[in-house]
């Protein structure tokens, strides 16, 4: 049966959760007192809609039925998870979950995106405080796959478990922080950075764009695939960790930054960074750079994922969960997805390029199929591509469905030859494949034909394909 | 002619420097007494050599000689540039500058890696103040775009023009900090996260590992292509940047920080950091992790090309720059490369779907050839392939050198028919491909002639190809 999470507060946190519930599959019933929440909602599901789909190269669990609900008492009826997501107001925090807790399974679990209360804080009062953690994401919810989980002192394991078990399945990574602390890990990093940041600006020494110029074309690439201290256990080179921190340590007793100062936070110092950031940004609506956040998101996870490293590992990981079996159907489904956003050319359609992609893609789906997965390639034989030929019959772009039909037309010895067809949702045809592959040994990279078990189910598969 | 660049300080930093003085076609003159500098500068190359040709589709600049010298006097013979990385002491610098000044053109500039010293404290004493510059770099120098140049107070404009002329030749992206500072802009950054790092590891909140994952799950991937105040301002959502900062000052107040105090850097916590690093990332040697580093950069830096964004931006625009005309030589060579690292797949190779990648550039340059260029394109006429046929004779490997010779069969109205090879460097046959192409128009989305302009050529190339 599909479960379903209540979420409580519907703007950009709230929504992004319920936006990546809803497309892993999960039934979502919103609660927001805001007269234009569903309007709010519609952008950030029209956004998720097109980018978190882009970040798997599988099919997508049918996205769950979005509800919303006049009542707390309504909305969390029959759910498996709450998150909270209303303002970081302790007293408005505290009414909530009262009204929550005096409705809500007692195997549920409520998840609040504080970044910065404390689960004791939090838990301070409730019916039932072990009910209680914090599950702190970060926008954008739907692609960055970061959540500190803290349960806090007074925690229920099963609690926790179910906690882990539920980000886990949405494509999360929960990070368990060890000791409740105020904001958690994260955000006190980013809290250092922006104090010094607003300093910098204040001082005249940089502009917000010239700061995050600063930022991207630097640290922030080391940062977005190692961290902090593999990147510096990496500059410490032969030498090591103890050579980098012999080196690093005495600045932290030089008096670089201002970061116990606080600027005095007045319109002046407002309309400075804000005329600034409007210089930087200001010819792009909040919708147009959302996109484009997305997009470089997309593109750069997609990067990681093709390296199996940092956030594209878990994509990875993720990923393997949900392939399916392809069945007995003829033709075959082999592939079944959207076209992600770095696959389109200067001409906005999909690269002809990518193309190979689709139908490489579809045979591997056709050689796990037959059992040439990735224990048998280990073990030292795999098929290997000779000749395609494709035929490019009508254009497809950024975010389009799309499916590949796949048939065995010749399966004999070391040869097979695979006919692809791929096709809109509508089944018009957007290009087709011939594709002759021959099996080999990868010791010696010569032909050979392939073991047993493997032969006898191209067999089969091309008798049953070649007539069909 | 090839100009020179020299060395001073051959460790991580210099090695870097010179890799991508090298590598963009400098020739490199290194001074460093260490009687190990050739040894680490061979592995810098090494690691260099593979990653900096993959961040560019074009044919490189031919490698630059290296030559090692044994004083700074001889080292600095006939350079246009100096990059000064020796250690971080003020009275080493000044002595070293000394020594350069001596015997340097006056014409050429200093560039100094110091991450801590400001211009004005380089420059007291020297000879002449205004030769000397900061030139702040960021590791893996060889792949990482961002240099701060701080010019300081006494400066010459024109050596402040030719720092960024060279700084952009080499394809780095100098950033011009407006007033001198102590760590000038991102490292003040730095010291805040490390010093707020060093304490969450003290007191047992986070390992690390988890301050790293913290990070590269969730805000470095923001910080990777927007920075610190683009993302917020994304944040603030149709309110704008005045709204974000309203709900995000008051956190300024709270103490969620531990900045200025210093945790007492003692044996007990470098064993510490130390040990919970090799926990971390121990089973990889340093060599191991620089490779990972790069090839992650490698991915991430493509795909923000891909998207134009960012650091990606960055390199088209100085790709743009290496463009050469294809001559009239028959065929025609349109690729020439190195098979990038997130080309290949698990079997080792170069993947099926990206010699469709190789061909479909290969048709690029052609279409430039024959004037349908970026002008034509955006006035509405383009040529779409139809049908390619491909086949796979050898196998290439990540980083391997090829390139592609492209004739031209059949131009004739709107049809043109293009044949390519892809060959080692030794001429052996990698691959080949037929490919059908149809001049389209834009707008109706149906084939029509090219404009008689391109016709011409097109119609002139199979008339010399066809026989040839």
């Amino acid at each position: 049966m599909t479960r379903s999470a209540a979420i409580i507060g519907g703007g950009v946190i709230g929504g992004g959760w319920a936006a990546r519930f809803a497309l892993m599959g999960w039934n979502v019933r919103i609660f927001d007192p805001d007269p234009q929440a569903e309007r709010k909602l519609g952008e950030v599901m029209a956004n998720a809609r097109r980018s978190l789909p882009m970040l798997y190269d599988r099919d997508m669990p049918a996205e769950g039925t979005i509800t919303f609900h006049n009542t707390i008492a309504e909305v969390v009826e029959g759910v498996a998870w709450v998150q909270e997501s209303v303002p970081e107001r302790l007293e408005v925090k505290h009414k909530v979950f009262a009204e929550i807790q005096a409705h809500l399974d007692p195997e549920a679990v409520i998840g609040s995106s504080t970044s910065g209360f404390k689960p004791s804080e939090l838990q301070a009062g409730a019916k039932d405080p072990t009910q209680i953690v914090v599950t702190h994401p970060f926008n954008p919810v739907y692609l960055l796959p970061l959540v500190e989980l803290v349960p806090g002192d007074t925690h229920d394991p099963r609690a926790v478990d179910w906690a882990r078990e539920v980000m886990t399945e949405i494509g999360m990574y929960p990070l368990q922080v060890r000791a409740e602390i105020d904001a958690h890990i994260a955000d006190r990093f980013l809290e250092a950075v922006w104090r010094e940041a607003l300093w910098l600006v204040k001082d005249g020494i940089a502009t917000t764009e010239e700061i995050d110029n600063a930022i991207r074309y630097g640290f922030g690439l080391r940062w977005a695939q190692m961290g902090l201290f593999e990147t510096y256990r990496v500059a410490g080179g032969e030498a090591g960790m103890k050579h980098f921190m012999a080196q690093f340590g005495p600045a932290l007793e030089w008096p670089w930054t201002k970061l116990m100062d606080v600027p005095e936070f007045n319109d002046e110092l407002v309309d400075l960074i804000a005329g600034q950031s409007d210089d930087q940004s200001g010819h792009l609506t909040i919708r147009e750079l959302e996109r484009l956040r997305d997009d470089n998101l997309v593109a750069m996870m997609r990067a990681l994922k093709q390296q199996d490293a940092a956030a594209g590992a878990l994509l990875n990981a993720h990923q393997r969960g949900m392939r399916q079996p392809l069945g007995d159907a003829v033709p075959l489904v082999t592939v079944r997805r959207t076209v992600p956003v770095d696959w389109t050319d200067y001409n906005g359609h999909m690269n002809e390029s990518r193309y190979g992609q689709v139908f490489s893609d579809a045979a591997d789906a056709l050689m796990i199929h037959v059992g040439c997965d990735e224990t048998y390639i280990a073990n030292g034989n795999s098929y290997f591509t000779a000749e395609t030929h494709v035929k490019y019959l009508a254009e497809t772009h950024a975010g389009d469905a799309f499916d590949v039909a796949s048939r065995v037309l010749i399966g004999e010895g070391k040869k097979l030859k695979a006919y692809h067809e791929m096709r809109t949702p509508a089944g018009e045809i957007i290009a087709t494949c011939e594709q002759f592959m021959l099996h080999v040994n990868l010791t010696t990279r010569k032909s050979c034909p392939p073991l047993p078990e493997v032969l006898a189910r191209v067999e089969a598969l091309a008798a049953a394909h070649k007539d069909a």
